[in-house]
């Protein structure tokens, strides 16, 4: 029907690139404040001032996992966008989902730079992490279901590609399942994910 | 006059789309700093935190709420630009004054979130809605009556795009008129509307 | 020099204008971030609520008159890089200057919001869009002087230009005048000026 | 293998550019945040509100050091990228370190402004400075040694770049060597250096 084509006209992927790059530029840098400078220690000694700036560092390990996974995001999603050459109204809707979970994000790491030691913390931490990881699959998945994407590209890379976009929420999905357990370390789990991907 | 051509010359749909881009992304990643962490929770047993946690509950419906709205907004504004053309000085401020209240969501969000149990700040988050609909309806409105929309474009198409944005506006008219009688459902409007249009 | 000029290749308007896009899309939206919503109002009588929430008023219409200043430069600045073509080290640092005034107004206007009726507040928030004014002057001023415009463009409309960037700093200086005598409506000043440009 | 270089030709320098300029603009207007406008000001003669004001005073020196500072980086990037044409994957992962701390810079200013008179604070800044510097450095270095840069730049001229990009780090490094002597002044550092690069 060229009255329904037409209206969507509009929706060219580059539109989407401009608000996830704006999004992700915006929820990473917003991470930082997360790392709250804390009141009311302008009259220490060096040393008291020392001990109490101390409780940030869990804040900055937080923060920096964090930064390094949106980063992963980010570039997971621009691979996907240059083979992705159309959309249709719900693949934008699948992305602003995605997007709505990519900036919750800050969120999530301000609960664990503070309440870490909670396993509800770590279990809401990890759980958004899925989310994004789960939603940038989904994205792939309907893309490459739906023809959305380059027609030239190799159908055996298609399926690669989606091994790929599952190795993110698959770390986050044992984090919340260690989470149980072993709460407080659960989070390693991405260095080694990290580590692991290098081999 | 061609001097006063000249000096608008500048004022390209482009460098509106730009602006329009970067406070949008922004405005709808800083909602969530309406969802704050609460203080002094850091030695409650695991129960009586996730207790206290429970209060960020409505803070996450309403931030998903504004996020998708937004979006919406963000959506209707991109399928709007596709057919304008050019701009002019009034076409300009009605867009700022547009923006203005765009940004401003981020602030009636967190009213929602944190005193959405009065029916003032119901009245107060739906007017600012209407506020960035009504606007929107303007600057489609404005655009469509001063020749500023792609000539080939179809009349009968620029009349029902106008009827496509006084959607959002009266529903946010409904939620102002709900408010008065059962404020802390209203928003749940916007789902009923969600839903209607995809039907 | 051949290696001086090879060096500055690289600092073209286009990346100017992206940060400057930039810088202020962000610095408008933040400016929300000066209404803060006030803390424990949670079990008030409507009535009650309503009288605390009236404390804001003076807030939003600071809002609104720090995003319409904004904007007003915002679409001066684009005025002026339509015609200026190339740029050179010392340009380039007087465009960071005047960014770094201009990402000073959530700050300023935050103080106006929150302590108006002190005329200090008045007075630092008038300088600081006094700065912003005259550094925009100068980024024309300085752009005429070294050629760095359009050489097609009329010697006449240049300095009809530099006049036009002159208008917003006047304004800033009478109100910073005007903050010694009646500082509480020293900022309407700028309502006048809307309007009689207008005229 | 051509699969290996397939999975990469999305990685251009262009995406990069887009991330570093969003981060670098939000960043550098986060820095307004560090100076935070005091509570509880609001019944106090005009004189005891300035009285109070002065505070604010170092918090506005260090703003404005930052936001010079990382200008300066955000130029040396520019300068930097013109010349490199081409990424892969390590490459990426340097510049997202690299922004990692640049977004961390919002963090250590705020410090600096609140707790300035510590020379921990003094300590933590000068080693963000350095990181962001030294980093900036190493991606230079790297695109030089790994054939990104575009084959028709002189080498002359590349190692002088490597010496240029070298600049900032060594002034952040006799910063922090100054700040366990002469903390409080430590930063000035920053100020005689940009006066000897005029020279």
């Amino acid at each position: 029907m060229s009255q329904y084509s037409d209206s969507n006209l509009w929706m060219t992927t580059k539109r989407i690139e401009t608000l996830v790059d704006g999004i992700f530029a915006i929820a990473m840098t917003l991470l930082v404040l997360s790392i709250v400078v804390p009141d009311n220690l302008g009259s220490l000694s060096e040393a008291a001032f020392q001990a109490n700036l101390t409780k940030i560092i869990p804040k900055l390990f937080i923060y920096g996992l964090s930064f390094l996974l949106l980063a992963s995001f980010w570039r997971a999603n621009h691979k996907q966008f240059y083979h992705i050459k159309s959309a249709n109204p719900s693949f934008l809707t699948i992305n602003i989902v995605w997007l709505m979970f990519v900036s919750l994000v800050p969120f999530s790491t301000t609960l664990m730079g503070e309440y870490g030691h909670y396993y509800t913390s770590n279990v809401i931490f990890q759980t958004n992490l899925f989310m994004v990881g789960i939603l940038n699959y989904l994205i792939w998945y309907y893309a490459a279901k739906n023809n959305l994407v380059d027609e030239k590209m190799d159908p055996d890379m298609i399926s690669r590609y989606k091994k790929f976009n599952l190795y993110l929420p698959i770390l986050s999905l044992m984090a919340i399942v260690l989470s149980f357990f072993i709460y407080s370390w659960s989070s390693l789990i991405y260095l080694f994910g990290f580590i692991f991907r290098r081999l």
